[in-house]
């Protein structure tokens, strides 16, 4: 199959009017052209690592009809890998979640879903933010061994606490991704962490200790190292200069966006659940009875118009934190660029980037 | 008059071996030398816009005497440009200060001192430092134009307060620059005031408000819009990775060393006064009794070091810290550089940043 006159969107090539062919949801050959005219934008699919549901769909409730059902709704986001979300639990209802997760990537030969993603519930109860304060505890060696399985893709943690390095062995070598979240740790706690190989920070800042000159806590320590930052750019999270910010500061390449989004996000406002706790949605907004935000009700490609609108980034750049970033971070081969060999996993989109169709392996799985 | 075989540092030319001549005060020629061994380094004399005072001077009891005495201990510190800094006064204090400092500047043919920088009492009274409440007060028209003389160089205001745009027509005219300083300004009102051509913050980012992702504030308005930033680079109001991490993300170019020392400066650990206020200092390290830090003991030649040490900056860029960014900013001319036509105002210093000579108007007005 082909996709010709587009403007291809390569992370690391840039951009270029051009032919794509895949065989067999294979790309085989892009081929650039000497036209500057195009209709539409050929991006790699867009990849989101940490969303807990939508679409009245909730990671911990999970079955097989509502995977294939949140599925093809984030085929319309241009959305081609996710990795649903846990959020803190007992043990059991993550390991059966966990289960179900990897029954149907095994069932399924093409998927978008990628594994999972574990938010808590290793996390600090004073940065709790819509977390379930009583399903929050402390790592151990053994409840590790029982949760982890090769699709396991990503933890949420805060390194400030006890049993965080007895596990870090365990999560490395089960090729799991340790992101810092729902964090008190200070500077120097994380750079501990840095040192010791982790490279990601989630939903950057939001739920980590707050920048002060005298102390830079997480929110500093994520300017200051080399860290992969997952940003919620609903405008609600973070107010768009501080997205400006961070992205002039840090550059794309630093930058992972995800939409944290709930059940509740792509359905009206009103009354929702999350992890047991009451979540009110007025006007997109999600938050707890206290005013504490709960997740977003941010949709991917509404991610990534905004992240173009606040920043004037390129679509190169646009390339890098929607779907190139997640892909290296968190080790999910073959996807994130338009390029030979790689999966042909594609959202097509006009020049005001609202999604026009989604490829998945090679296969149009949606069409406006 | 020459020096020669030292490492001359300009902050435009970077760093060669070389010789340096001067004539009446003035630098006639700077011939660089294929050598690449010295023995000392030679900088442009430092510079600092805001100190209250040092070795039992402070400004606001000042007299010819003291102002001697204070250039005098200055030259040990490298020092050939400085601003007696007043706070927050009442309005005869003020004035009384200023034309003693007007006189003496005239009086002197040769001096380190430039002219006046008012600290207040323009500010916030919820950001107010170790400033005197009861002398903090909003702008006038009135007041200013009684208050303003040519040499008054640089004023300390926050941009929120009522009467601060009525004021600032006045101040442009005068030449006076306006550093935004011990403010509560949010983002939009920082914004608000660099669009009107304030370009300068007064001890980023202490008394200001703080970062914030969903309201960047003063802190976040420094790093986002292009201001020169006063920085206290003592170990004590800023911590040393904080220092680090603003001279990664603004460049040296940005940051402007002061200060901000007390009377307590250079001498002992004990009881000392700032405008009404007692000081306590421990350890070098002066505090009301609230714990609010009031102002340094910080030397100019430590901030050199220090800023140094914690950034692990080029010797150009230190010359830009320490000298060339404040003669711009302030529009101070033919300081900062070591360059024909350039006044002969030197520091020279071993490997270690000790000051071993200091040179104002191509004299030698200090040897260790």
């Amino acid at each position: 199959m082909e996709i010709k006159n587009v403007l291809v969107v390569d992370p690391l090539k840039g951009e270029f009017v051009g032919d794509v062919l895949w065989e067999e949801g294979i790309v085989r050959k892009v081929t650039p052209k000497g036209a500057s005219t195009f209709d539409n934008i050929l991006m790699p699919g867009f990849v989101d690592p940490h969303t807990h549901g939508c679409f009245g769909i909730d990671t911990m409730s999970i079955d097989d009809e509502k995977l294939e059902r949140w599925e093809r709704f984030l085929y319309t986001q241009g959305v081609t890998s996710f990795i649903p979300t846990t959020i803190s639990a007992k043990k059991e209802d993550m390991i059966r979640v966990s289960n179900m997760i990897e029954e149907y990537v095994y069932k399924k030969s093409k998927t978008s879903v990628v594994g999972v993603h574990y938010e808590g519930p290793y996390i600090n109860i004073n940065k709790r933010g819509a977390q379930n304060p009583s399903a929050i505890r402390e790592a151990t060696s053994r409840e590790m061994e029982e949760i982890l399985s090769p699709h396991v893709k990503l933890i949420t943690m805060a390194p400030e606490l006890k049993g965080f390095y007895d596990v870090l062995p365990l999560l490395k070598e089960n090729g799991t991704v340790v992101s810092i979240g729902h964090s008190d740790a200070n500077f120097e706690e994380i750079r501990q962490a840095f040192l010791n190989g982790v490279n990601r920070i989630t939903h950057f800042p939001n739920a980590l200790k707050g920048f002060h000159h005298r102390e830079l806590g997480g929110s500093g320590a994520g300017l200051y190292f080399d860290f992969t930052l997952e940003m919620i750019v609903d405008g609600i999270h973070l107010d768009p200069n501080f997205v400006k910010l961070i992205y002039r500061l840090k550059g794309a390449e630093r930058i992972s966006l995800i939409t944290d989004s709930i059940s509740a996000a792509a359905l009206e406002d009103g009354e929702y659940e999350l992890g047991g706790l009451k979540v009110n949605v007025l006007e997109g907004k999600a938050t707890l009875q206290d005013g504490t935000l709960a997740g977003s009700t941010l949709l991917f490609s509404k991610a990534v118009k905004n992240f173009k609108k606040f920043t004037d980034c390129s679509l190169k750049e646009l390339a890098m934190v929607s779907s190139y970033n997640s892909a290296m971070n968190l080790n999910i081969q073959k996807i994130g660029r338009i390029e030979e060999g790689y999966l042909a996993n594609f959202v097509l989109l006009d020049k005001e980037l609202n999604v026009l169709e989604t490829y998945l392996y090679g296969e149009k799985v949606y069409q406006r």
